[in-house]
């Protein structure tokens, strides 16, 4: 089949693939190589002490959004794995919803890294995640 | 009141403080100052590509574990709010539990930082996460 | 004196301040709160196995330009201090130059996060660190 | 030639193949796949602002053992290269000299990663590196 008859797979599919994302109500929105946004809105059931979102579902919407970003920057049948991942967080979040952006800072044979900025409605960084991807080839695994 | 009758809080008041933390079916076995020890369950819904745990939610684990343990190295009164967060993923978990112990590396007037050791049933290292906490005097927020 | 009468440290100055660096060869170029700028160039005695520029190497030159960074956003008489820093390193280099531009991510009273860019002669990233800063008061430590 | 004719690299042999590592006056006491150790004594060239050792030093210090102990746990003739380095700062040091100790916290195939303690004369713990290398094959790169 041709690139052209094969557009790859849908934001839905990307996400119907991880199953955690879809548990939080992580929303995945643009699934390119060059770029994926995803979001996830405040709630309760999210947030950790004094009402903000608990660091770890940023790093879980971070984690969701940076996976597809990097999965997109593999040959056809390969699939990645998260090798590190370092956060910054930069500012609460108390309401309204945390839109992710991730976009690959290098993308090499073994090693794919994307960095993901986190802002909130009024378009401030609340947090940036870089992580390290492993390239698994596809008889060690996929994530298709 | 002389600390033998103020034991502090106990696991279960903790991790009522944490919403995300017990959304996600984290338990919490012990929180002292020098260790706290949690873990999580494998499960179908916390699991990305290839059934295995998803990094977020081992970070989740990991992140909940730690703020405990830095909460409870801070004057009472005062909480904790993490400014970065970087993990190690070092194997996959396919089943069974994951065992997070978290212990202070250094306890500042100002920043608190934890180190977690993620291990599966094994006893195998699976991950580790380092954090640093900032102390949030009480006017600004609590843990408790 | 008056700000307009103070334009603050040279790069000369704040280069001075820290001796490691102009022992490496770091040369720094633009010192403005936005946005600093140094260099440094491949040496055979800053090199590790394979005549490519150690990581040390690397990390000493954006450590030492983004705590200039740092530094230019924190009130008179203030200093700072590094808390964490985190790089990725995503290519070899192995002679020209490289150029590191710091820019802060975040300036908060506490705490600032800057990070650098680390670019070859034909300008590729080859490598990123991000940073933590901690503001230290004029009673406990100043760079100035 | 059995592995009782072949010690292995000297710690001389180790540090004359990083010459970033000399020039700053590391040394290097002990190499072993489970635990290098090294040192970096204190001197006015290698500080920052207040006389306290620069965190760039402190990082080359962690990076030259760390990359000892990660080359010996890789196969004869492969080498490694750092991908990413990650370190906290827990205290500064204005005297004498910091003592690197490094050890694999895992071993794979690809990548390696290795944990560096680093201690005062004190033996207080002032900084600690986790470093994941990549293992290059013989056609790639060597360390010896």
């Amino acid at each position: 089949m041709s690139p052209s008859e094969s557009p790859g797979p849908t934001p839905a599919d990307l996400l119907a693939a991880m199953p955690f994302a879809a548990h939080l109500g992580v929303e995945l929105h643009e699934a390119a190589p060059e770029r994926a946004v995803g979001s996830l809105a405040w709630s309760p059931e999210s947030c950790t002490v004094g009402g903000v979102l608990h660091g770890g579902a940023l790093m879980a919407l971070a984690d969701s959004v940076g996976a597809v970003c990097a999965y997109l920057n593999v040959p056809p049948g390969a699939g990645t794995s998260t090798v590190e991942s370092k956060t910054n967080f930069l500012r609460g979040v108390a309401s309204g919803k945390v839109h992710a952006t991730a976009r690959p800072l290098h993308v090499g044979g073994t090693l794919v890294v994307v960095q993901t900025d986190l802002r909130d409605d009024q378009d401030r960084l609340v947090g940036q995640t870089t992580q390290t991807q492993i390239v698994l080839d596809p008889k060690h695994g996929s994530m298709g």
